[in-house]
């Protein structure tokens, strides 16, 4: 049994690796690299090897259910598999998206937090507290709500305008963190909108925002980390697909290294030097 | 295969059976009848006995997905096995309220779909048109969107007030209906606010209501049929808890389609008449 991962166990895990790097684990087993066709679990196979490659790189997996469930019942097992391969100090992410009334997301944080053991799981909090509440409190695990994507569809209500001049996201943002503490909350503000990020830093210098985006969704690395980035350096910047698929061939390991690697280098650079 | 359930096909069915009965099955292991507990999947054994003696009493069944996730990689056997013992007739409603970016979208909309073969799925909207799109459009399938829900905590977020001094939920409702048609697009009203419920009717006439919240959330079914119906009786009313556990004893089943009947007898009574 590890030690749980506080916010203080958090911070200090980005300090001595020098990165914010979160590894996402969206896997679509049709860009399996060609040699691991034949194992009795190729998307296992491919995340072991991934895992890896990447564990002294990065702080944090974020497992994208979708993908796992989209292999229907065998594909749970692969994600509580997965789940098991992650190494011991690095946080576990269920991007699962949940959001349900209360005696239903007290079986959502059972199953995620008991069941498959995860750290944290990524939440809609627009049910209200009650939807929210089942994942706060226990030390270590983590409710990540969502305030701000980094898609096109954050337009179509996030953005919009309330009654006092702020848009939508910003009442969800202020509700959200309301329930809770920066022990126990994080927040996702997606990277292609550092703006936004800065203004939220500004008001919650203390949570860990979950910023994903950056590579195949188009977010800018430098103005994150320059947006979002405090003394604390309380963030985690997620990277999927551009770490994922940095080849399909023998050499997707190696190449998948490099690019956290990369990624990593970057980010400790625009680190450094920070008050 | 069946045929598709498309609207007309819906109004029918409940035309037929004069009851807008949907089953919930939010089933917890541990609320199981003992002398179900020695068979080797006690929930599908439950389902299966909760189904038999319903069938002929509602038009869908909505198993929550939360209650199959707690149960492990297992759990999403035993919802598979659960959803192939649905009668055909009936509308399969997978609870399962996801919502995330377009491509990861993409595969839920697979997974529930074409993996599981439900008819319908509920839906979080709050990401915006690119996270319900994968779910429209396709005939006889449907995105069940979270309007305004039964929970204490719709107060948290949902009833605060836009610029144009609308509650935010009215935006979410009017985004999210004019993604797609009342063909392929159902909304969520909570039973327990039966005024909001007859404005959101006036301004979509045409739209299936989803309705949870009658029974152990305290709503009221008269004022829901009274405030939700139109000539069409385009409402769907969900019931879980007061049927599933109707008695803990050997007659569960027997008590279930006693709880069944009672509402839908009910429903019809309230549906009769109407212009």
């Amino acid at each position: 049994m590890r030690a749980p991962l506080t916010y203080q166990r958090l911070l200090d895990l980005i300090q001595q690796r020098q990165t914010m790097l979160c590894v996402g684990l969206d896997t679509d087993p049709e860009r399996i690299p060609a040699c691991l066709r034949n194992e009795p679990d190729p998307v296992l196979a491919f995340h072991k090897a991934i895992v890896e490659a990447t564990a002294d790189l990065c702080i944090a997996y974020k497992p994208n259910l979708a993908f796992f469930e989209a292999m229907g019942p065998a594909g749970m097992e692969c994600f509580a598999r997965t789940v098991e391969c992650l190494p011991s100090e690095a946080l576990c992410i269920a991007d699962a998206k949940r959001g349900d009334i209360g005696n239903t997301a007290d079986r959502y944080a059972h199953a995620f937090y008991d069941v498959y053991g995860v750290d944290a799981v990524t939440l809609h909090a627009y049910m209200g507290r009650d939807s929210v509440q089942p994942f706060l409190g226990r030390t270590g695990k983590w409710a990540v709500v969502l305030g701000l994507t980094s898609n096109s569809g954050a337009a179509d209500f996030q953005e919009k305008t309330a009654a006092d001049g702020r848009p939508f996201y910003r009442h969800m943002v202020d509700a959200a963190l309301s329930w809770g503490s920066h022990e126990d909350t994080m927040l996702v503000v997606g990277a292609t909108r550092p703006a936004a990020l800065a203004a939220l830093r500004v008001d919650f210098p203390q949570h860990f925002f979950l910023v994903p985006g950056i590579g195949a969704q188009g977010g800018d690395l430098e103005a994150v980390i320059q947006a979002g980035c405090t003394s604390h350096n309380n963030l985690i910047i997620n990277a999927s697909r551009s770490i994922l698929y940095a080849s399909s061939g023998s050499d997707f390991a190696e190449k998948a290294r490099e690019a956290a690697q990369d990624l990593s280098k970057k980010m400790a650079d625009l680190m450094t030097g920070r008050p």
